[in-house]
């Protein structure tokens, strides 16, 4: 092996708790997420397996995982860098509702399309200027701003974040950890594990538990597992 | 008052309740310094101060006061530079000793001077390579590679941080937060407040409480004080 890539989905927010659709929402860990980020630490730690560098979204609830993990391995010096390309999938008009409630209304079929097929987005956000103003996302070109994505519009983020900015570090040996959320980090494995448009719907990543890529010197990937 | 930047000392750390010289040492805050680092988030929540970008140092007590400030004023996803020039000074040989001790040793005189006085350091610390080959420090040229600090030495590394990296983006009117140490934020406002070489000696910077500066065009202090 030549290098190492560690990435964990952040702890369960207080909007995964109640079960409506988070996207974009900028929703905090809830308590069990703070512990599961915590013991997410713990099991690197017992690991041995240590970090270089961070990235994350611009959400708290990945971010906040990350501190909560950097504390446990005690790296919290490292750099972390933060990008909306790590940002959740864009949930259009579904954000802030209920999915069972959104499931009654549009049948469970529709949801899990727009759950978990690759190329179907959900419908627009009609208060995408919430997003729009926050100067957080000021370097979104405003013609390419999202007010809905499916998995392939959040893999158009994400990859290029990969080739043009993770990639290299790992190549010059760098320990990377990501940090991210359920829909950014499946574009990222779909694309490190050339996983087919279909497949991909079956591959749910868990919340806090880390997950290794092991990386040949052309950093293909040559083993997958889960910590 | 063309724009602001605010300064903050971390909170009490477990080594301040012990009352050892700390320095380099990467001692955790204690729980008291965790409330007084939320306390400081939330004074500048209701005074509805914001940043666009924070420095801290590469020592976890300064780190986790600006992590836990950032949360209560919901801005955890803005740049965050951390840097060895915000570090406490390297107290030398002094580091870990307790301060009660040291001065029924050495005498209450000397250790005034150590602390408070401009151009005097503390004896070097003989155990230095435990700084040296951690990787957070790999970027210090050998050769200037610290064993122990006076004010002046870590002005010579606050400074140059702050006319290369910070006075930049507050002439751009980037709002700055800088969370940091006792004696790093000593040598900033003794540049800052062009204070004398004798009356630095008798400022103390108190831990978690907001120090604001307010600058005009060409960022020059035009006021200062407490939150």
């Amino acid at each position: 092996m030549f290098v190492r890539l560690v990435i964990i989905r952040h702890g369960t927010s207080i909007w995964n708790q109640l079960n409506k659709f988070t996207g974009w929402t900028d929703v905090p860990l809830s308590k069990e997420g703070y512990i599961e980020a915590k013991k997410a630490g713990k099991i690197l730690k017992k690991n041995r397996i240590t970090f270089d560098v961070a990235y994350t979204s611009f959400l708290k609830r990945a971010i906040h995982t990350l501190w909560e993990v950097l504390k446990e391995i005690d790296k919290s010096w490292i750099p972390v860098y933060k990008t909306w390309n790590l940002n959740e999938r864009h949930y259009g008009a579904l954000q802030g509702l209920n999915k069972e409630e959104v499931s009654k209304e549009y049948g469970k079929d529709q949801v899990e399309l727009w759950r978990r097929s690759f190329k179907i987005k959900p419908p627009s956000l009609k208060e995408n200027s919430v997003f729009m103003k926050d100067v957080r996302y000021n370097t979104i070109i405003k013609k390419n701003f999202p007010d809905s994505e499916s998995l392939e519009d959040t893999l158009k983020r994400v990859v290029p974040l990969w080739k043009e900015e993770i990639k290299p570090k790992i190549k010059r040996k760098n320990k990377v950890l990501i940090v991210a959320h359920g829909n950014s980090l499946r574009a990222l494995a779909k694309h490190l594990e050339n996983i087919s448009e279909e497949s991909i719907s079956k591959l749910n990543i868990p919340t806090a538990k880390p997950i290794v890529y092991e990386f040949d010197r052309n950093i293909d990937v040559i083993n997958r597992y889960y910590l």
